[in-house]
């Protein structure tokens, strides 16, 4: 019954219904279910669950369903497995497979390597257009995908492809080096699959050649992966902004959702502590005039929202490779011209509503001018913090959040509190 | 000079150049270069400058541009621009090509009607591999890129396609229909663009057929594109997120981008003025013990981050339709279980210094307190407000940050003080 529902089902969605439904729900579909799981499903399922997902079916269905993945496939299972639950998936390989997989393995996490697959179709460089094509028709074992035959010289280093449209438009005594693709690069092995997604997307490519350290043919990527790629960039840069942890996901439990946030949760307690002891130095200022601790968090939280702003906008470019060393300059200067800019409309707004409402125009000025420090000060922060953790090398993405937000409130507070003292007791 | 240092650098890559150079150098550089421009040069180059560059280029040089890219770049490209320049542009093309732009450009913007390109590859269906194979030989004019030979009934509908990978490594007399593709699918040409982008990533496609109403071919998208969309798209819910207008770009000037971000400053103004009205409220509390003012934007602070943590998350969740009415109570009551858990140690943390530091283990009690409410308050605002969005049909990315940190504020003075004045006067 199980099977004939979810049969018409695509494996992606049928991985979906898995980490939808709650655990217990799943233990009993996958008991359900244990005769044979197709090898797709495996590989689209997210990886908080995959290994519980593994665990629960016998050995010899999981050996089979491998069996059945390209090698890219098995290797992103693969490496999020513990040793010897590897070790099962390993020895249920063909030796090709398993040679090509472990391989695959012996390049650094996130890395082309890991995310290429070794079934590629080559062909040598005087071939002709009439000599590929049967060469493809006698070959019993062709990759599920691949868009381009790769030209290699007797060494095995890639020195240009020609795509399967070209291929088969072209006439049969054509020579393949006379219809070489523009777009062709290589990629190392040992490149950062972020690049390669930016590559990608950046050059419209569809599938690209991965070459090992001696310019060697080592396997080929798929635009398919590369575009996960992007999608779980983008996931990590938006939720590390917000301060989560990366491996966060929607099927985590209620311990493993609180143990990702609390990090920053408890590093924000402490640098809120700052802004606490900012304040405290102001308690006789705050004492005489209690209003102004009503006052105060309005020009911290619109700093915090100006930070934010410029954050989002200078991660986002980073990201896409659009802030260089190029233009960082300008960029910074725009975002401080901009600051003073929104600083300026908000301080007049502000100002004329502290002096209309409480009848003192010496508070609507404090405000004002509290609040177009602020505004310089969140939008240089916004910029300047992570445009630093880049030239560290770090991700911009990563804590930049709390330290931005931090920053406009003790300067807020300052600013503030610091301007009544002097201007209004 | 200019064209041959340019010259080796991919489209993508001068468009980029164009992008980070500041508008005087970019003006500069394009008259030195006005002779000719490659089409794909405007295809790359980012919407905020595309009009200025293509009003500083002669119209016979932006005419002869537009008449090498296919259709889906020219749409892109036309939606964009006003009015009179649509009309010259249109002008240049040829009459196929301006009638597939023109029935494009009447889907509605942001449509898989819109992303598709109208150059496709169909056969009937009672083909053979081989008339196939000499059909594509004897067409003069092919698509620059396609994956798939779409079979067509005699009426255009689409029934099924063939991979080009297929197409090569099967015999000449081997009938089309006996070797169609599984991922088949066909999209709705009024399908959203986002919709689109998730289906190619969910279902790892790389060319789908596009149909009108009738069910007849109209056009084509390839993965390419929706690589495009799914980026945009993540740039669009991150910049929401943060609060910045969709539109902002890097090459904006001040002025853009200052106004692109006033309008949601403006609504925090509004909103931090709730916060500032809630603490008003307890001047006599504040007055008595000036402390608390110092002390309470640690509670508010930090409920802000929790909030944002879920927000992110969810809105995530939401992009990724791994939030759906299916788990969504489920992943309610892990964020309020969450946000009760983490709520607890940080009281622990909070409560225990504030003892220690002011020796008053009320003032500890109240503190601990005021952040478990607030930090459930975060969880709740952080998942519900998202939610509450999507049902409402409206994007759950935008304003959700400015909402659940307003409510964080609020409520985190609102228990702090209240608590306060209860249990410490
Ligand atoms: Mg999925
Ligand atoms: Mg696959
Ligand atoms: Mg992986
Ligand atoms: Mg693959
Ligand atoms: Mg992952
Ligand atoms: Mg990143
Ligand atoms: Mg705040
Ligand atoms: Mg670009
Ligand atoms: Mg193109
Ligand atoms: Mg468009
Ligand atoms: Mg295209
Ligand atoms: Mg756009
Ligand atoms: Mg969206």
């Amino acid at each position: 019954r199980i099977t004939e529902l979810m049969e018409p089902l695509h494996a992606a969605d049928i991985a979906d219904v898995l980490e939808q439904i709650g655990s217990g729900a799943r233990r009993a579909l996958l008991a359900l279910w244990s005769g044979e799981i197709d090898g797709e499903i495996l590989s689209e399922i997210d990886e908080s669950i995959r290994e519980e997902v593994i665990e629960s079916l016998p050995h010899s269905v999981v050996a089979e369903a491998m069996r059945e993945l390209d090698t890219d496939d098995v290797v992103d299972i693969l490496e999020d497995l513990d040793l010897p639950q590897q070790g099962l998936i390993l020895d249920a390989l063909e030796d090709v497979d398993r040679i090509a997989v472990q391989q695959a393995m012996g390049y650094p996490e996130e890395s082309a390597g890991r995310l290429m697959q070794r079934e590629v179709v080559v062909a040598p460089e005087h071939w002709t257009v009439g000599e590929a094509i049967d060469y493809l028709r006698e070959t019993p074992h062709l990759p599920d995908q691949f868009y381009h035959v790769i030209l290699v010289d007797p060494r095995m280093k890639p020195t240009g492809y020609v795509t399967l449209g070209r291929l088969l438009s072209s006439r049969r005594d054509v020579l393949l080096r006379d219809i070489l693709e523009d777009s062709f690069r290589t990629i190392p092995a040992t490149e950062s699959e972020a690049d390669v997604a930016y590559m990608f997307n950046q050059y419209h490519l569809i599938s690209t050649p991965v070459v090992d350290v001696t310019g060697r043919l080592v396997g080929v990527i798929t635009i398919d992966d590369a575009m996960n790629v992007l999608d779980e960039e983008h996931e990590q840069d938006m939720l590390r902004l917000a301060g989560v942890g990366d491996e966060s996901s929607l099927s985590d439990g209620v311990w493993a959702t609180a143990k990702q946030r609390l990090p920053w949760l408890v590093v924000n307690l402490f640098t809120a502590s700052i802004s606490a002891f900012v304040i405290s130095r102001f308690e006789s200022t705050i004492a005489s005039l209690v209003t102004l601790a009503a006052l105060m968090p309005i020009v911290a939280s619109t700093g915090g929202i100006a930070g934010t702003q410029s954050l989002a906008v200078a991660v986002r470019a980073l990201a896409t490779r659009s802030l260089t060393s190029a233009n960082a300059k300008r960029v910074v200067l725009r975002e401080l011209v901009g600051g003073l800019l929104n600083g300026l409309a908000l301080a007049c707004l502000l100002g004329l509503a502290g002096t209309l409402i409480f009848g003192d125009w010496k508070l609507g000025l404090v405000l004002g001018a509290a609040m177009i420090t602020n505004q310089l000060v969140a939008a240089m922060g916004g910029v300047l913090v992570p445009l630093g953790l880049h030239r560290l090398k770090l991700d911009p993405a990563l804590a930049s959040g709390t330290f931005v937000t931090t920053l406009t409130d003790v300067l807020g507070y300052l600013a503030f509190l610091g301007l009544a003292s002097m201007v209004l007791l």
